[in-house]
């Protein structure tokens, strides 16, 4: 994720430019690759290139070890920190301490790691706003495909109804090859071996990871204050061939569809992640292999829906890039 | 359109609190309904019930009496003008000049008028830099559903190689009627009873609006400065039921394209409006109906695609409500 971002930094320096912004990387923490910091700031390019070269950033000329962890925080003097170690669901993991410490620090947060906003989305808001500082976290939903920017955007004042949609792509991945033919199992593998699906499935396989990004919508879409237990949840390990095969002989399609809404009061309504039978013309329906799709049924729009990648380095770099951008913007 | 915004500020008027912004209406001009302004502020559901009781805004209480087109802007005092009249794909029409006038004003625009953006881009987008103000125009393409915004926020950064869509929802909806056996005269009418298309079908059938679609993104997106005659253009005028039946054979479907790129170098290539055989599972052959879709071809993000209504006074509301979200946030 970490070269991700400093991929996309080296390719938009000009851009970030013309928008006013000198983005300087004052330190990069990593328990594998190592933990180094520069107040002259480190190039991306050249952290690129001892990473491809020697797997290990200890050799960056000039610049000083750093701690791990959260007290890497304290060891810098840096205006954004952007988090990206992996998702932890059920404590968080070292992810939520990293952004209690730099939101307490003062400084902003963007983050991809789903963790800390579907498990302390209420504590971490409320600390941000103490502090006087944002946290964003567009790379946990849909990865870098504009999403929670475009609620906080082009949606605002569009009233949004409800969100519901395609949020984890190796669930569709299998989904969508059972309906080549082949047995889940066979689905799974192949999923696994393509790189979608992790040696431990479960996280997505039991849809985790979709109620996760459900109880972020409600949060940041919607303005409620959920956790991710508070989503009735629903997997896609207990779908065989034959329901596959019966949805498709109705001119059905299967799919694991997250959603949340709001009633007329306001007061969020229904998070959940659960296999549904929908009918072939449904966008969502039409989301094959890995892809991940959004739909918002809106006040004044109607249905907008969002498509792109689910996943990938690349997408949760420009991600934190957006954030970036974002955070640059409401604060100059 | 005067009155979808005016709907949207009535039941946005928290939301638009909340983000510190405090909007006053300070004059109204309409040829038909009549041209009043206050400093006071017109409150926008009186306003609507002056036109829902009476059909002219001449009996609201209080409000001074304003003169009508470009002598309007000098005559209050505001920061921001809604541009909303007609577009005028030949001359600009009474739009360019209202746009024109407000930005040698000093006020920031919020237009959804395409004719201005279409055809004198280059030369407005100077005028605004001058006047050190911002010139908006979310309802142009798609109407309000969040696209320039979504460029020039969550995308931003996502190197954008090039965008092509469905971009006229009255050539889709008769496209995809004739996919349904109508002749393509029939399919017209139905689309005029139906209200999406105008009793003079050529600024939709001909390809023009499409066109000034692909010279606003063109513009906007990719930072070139073209104008609706740059735009190679094709209408569907000539389709005929036999060449859908012939696509249909095929698997494919008839679409009326917009699209425009851009080389390695930056240079923007190909602007272009088409009739295109596309596979049915290309996203853009599954719109039917009047919606639209556009689809961008990114280096970070791969495909991302954004689908939703063509028109609607609602929708159009809301796009100028988005760009004074914008307008706000930029300079406050």
């Amino acid at each position: 994720m970490g070269q991700g971002v400093a991929e996309r930094l080296a390719a938009g320096e000009d851009e970030l430019r013309a928008l006013g912004m000198d983005v300087r990387i004052v330190g990069v923490v990593d328990p594998a690759l190592g933990s180094i910091g520069s107040q002259q700031g480190l190039d991306p390019e050249r952290l690129l290139a001892e990473v491809a070269t020697n797997r290990s950033l200890s050799g960056y000329p000039g610049a000083a070890e750093l701690p791990e962890g959260a007290a890497a925080v304290s060891a810098v003097d840096a205006d954004v920190v952007l988090e990206m170690t992996p998702t932890d669901l059920q404590s968080g993991g070292p992810g939520l301490q990293h952004v209690r410490a730099a939101l307490r620090a003062g400084m902003h947060v963007a983050t991809s790691n789903k963790g800390p906003v579907a498990l302390a989305w209420h504590e971490l808001d409320e600390l941000a706003r103490q502090s006087g500082v944002l946290l964003r976290c567009e790379g946990t939903v849909m990865s870098g495909t504009p999403l929670l920017n475009v609620c906080d955007g082009g949606l605002r004042g569009a009233g949004v109804r409800s969100v519901r949609g395609i949020l984890n792509g190796t669930c569709n991945y299998i989904l969508s090859r059972m309906e080549d033919d082949l047995e889940y199992e066979e689905a799974l593998a192949e999923a696994q071996r393509a790189g979608y699906a992790e040696a431990d499935p479960a996280g997505d396989v039991d849809g985790w990871d979709a109620a996760a990004k459900v109880a972020i919508l409600a949060n940041l879409v919607l303005g409620s204050s959920l956790t991710v237990g508070d989503v009735d949840r629903e997997g896609i390990s207990d779908v065989g061939l034959g329901d596959v095969h019966a949805a498709a002989a109705a001119g059905q399609r299967l799919r694991l569809v997250g959603s949340v809404g709001r009633d007329r009061s306001g007061a969020v309504i229904s998070p959940r992640v659960a296999v549904e039978e929908l009918p072939a013309s449904d966008p969502l329906a039409m989301v094959r292999g890995p892809g991940n799709l959004l739909s918002f049924d809106t006040d004044a729009l109607g249905v907008v829906t969002i498509a792109g990648p689910g996943a990938g380095r690349a997408a949760t770099g420009h991600a934190l890039i957006a954030d970036l951008i974002a955070i640059h913007r409401a604060t100059s």
